[in-house]
């Protein structure tokens, strides 16, 4: 099935408490790209800026990422500055350049258009209706979405989210989104608010999923090495709808499946900055690695 | 298989954002004793003053609990009040008064001496080791520990650790005890102190196993209701130790489902004050929960 992604593209500098990055690959689309494109052909769509490597490009087609839709503008590609606290669940933004991807406005192509599965990643929730008007054969309309615009952009939030079928959202997130410091009811109050389910993420912790009949958690992939947590949630969110795009269909035996894809390519991410533990592996080590995490759970 | 656990028995004054209850039933040995008691006949061994009400005596016996290690001496009974934070996973303690609690010092008596299944719930290191001396029988001893013993008697509780076969402390204490953020790596770093196991209490997130040859991690049941936290660490124990003694093993296929039923008894103890939710169910209630837990966490 067609994957469409829109979102953010960036350059990274990262800290953590023992090592330092400046100006990786990263951005919510690229994280999902790559993290999708083990599962199944993902179209990428997402605006650059001149400084922007071509090598960054090559990367990504190399995967099977079709970069049709990868605009180069004049100006300076999104940067993103953080800094991780000791226990690498934390994070404080030090610097935030949106650069071109402020005036973001994508327009897709008649292909693009025709995507059946699509993932609004970062972004805020005007652009992601857009998007949404364009993709009218959709069956699948996943998004994302950030404290920035449950902040200032609450009411565009909540129409956008009556035209999607799920929701991947920060536990921090749910909780400013809904009042509600209980996460269990949390999900279900954000499910309330139009999506068919709810995806709530825990970094370290792992996931919890909502959907009218069920309610279920599946823990992270307990890696020893967590080198650079970011792009952990959209790694997990490409992986899950990659997946979903591979086999073709979101039942909710599917959706499980995909959730659990989702926890291991984000374990694998997590182990070093930018893609680049991503790159190392191939589809046989998450499978390798899956194998080890349905044991974990299975008692 | 006989079940001792030797540890604090309380009056907790407990405050919730929405609820506050004063002097109800509570410590760590009441706590897992009924939480053990769905499974295996418990000795709870511990002290109380002379404000204790015999009524709670008889509660804990008709749940079969051998309450004959339970010694009243002159002045008051341990208290605690806390007041949980709006998301009821982190808490301050505003009083402590050890009382009677302070002088313990269990002395055994000579059937209580041959019990094979040992919990040593909170107490120090000190006292832990001294009922140790007066169990050559036992083929399990697990102990709990605290921040509290981790920085005011690291070396006794290193000593201590060498002779227990498994440990059960919270992620913050996992932090404080090896100095490593990464909670993986911080199980493993508190199992090369001595214990053949260890598990790891993360609250609301669940709990990580590791052992020599295992590392797992068990989500919490997610509950909705979420009353008053207080004792779900020791419930977790109560449930996880009642099962093992019940089986009579603690082979490593019996401690995953172990875990699975200290964590289902946990959810239950959140779901009122003090033993108030655990008292309205029985092993129906238990195992029904279990089965929505085991399709939880299978796809």
């Amino acid at each position: 099935m067609s994957l469409l992604v829109v979102g953010s593209i960036a350059f990274d500098s990262v800290e953590t408490p023992t090592q330092k990055r400046d100006d990786v690959l990263g951005g919510s689309a690229v994280f999902f790209s790559y993290a999708a494109s083990y599962f199944a052909p993902v179209r990428l769509v997402g605006v650059v800026g001149q400084d922007w490597p071509h090598e960054h490009t090559q990367l990504l087609q190399r995967q099977g990422i079709d970069t049709a839709g990868l605009t180069v503008v004049p100006g300076k590609t999104f940067r993103w500055r953080g800094k991780y606290q000791p226990n690498m669940n934390d994070r404080e933004t030090l610097e935030v350049h949106l650069n071109v991807f402020e005036t973001f406005d994508p327009v897709l192509s008649p292909e693009l258009r025709r995507s059946k599965y699509v993932f609004l990643a970062n972004g805020s929730p005007i652009t992601q209706m857009k998007v949404l008007d364009q993709v009218p054969e959709a069956t699948l309309r996943v998004a994302d979405t950030m404290d920035l615009w449950i902040n200032i952009q609450r009411d565009e939030l909540m129409q956008m989210l009556k035209r999607i079928d799920g929701l991947v959202l920060n536990d921090s997130e749910a909780k400013l989104l809904t009042g509600d410091e209980n996460l269990v009811r949390a999900g279900h109050k954000v499910r309330a608010m139009g999506p068919k389910f709810v995806v709530l993420k825990k970094g370290e912790h792992g996931v919890m999923f909502f959907s009218e009949k069920e309610t279920y958690v599946m823990p992270a992939y307990p890696t020893p090495d967590v080198v650079d947590p970011t792009g952990a949630g959209d790694s997990f969110a490409g992986g899950m709808m990659g997946y979903l795009a591979e086999k073709g269909t979101a039942d909710p035996k599917t959706l499980k499946e995909a959730l659990a894809y989702g926890t291991i390519v984000a374990s694998f991410n997590v182990e070093d900055f930018s893609l680049d533990r991503m790159k190392q592996i191939g589809r046989p080590e998450l499978e390798e690695r899956m194998l080890a995490y349905r044991r974990m759970l299975s008692f």
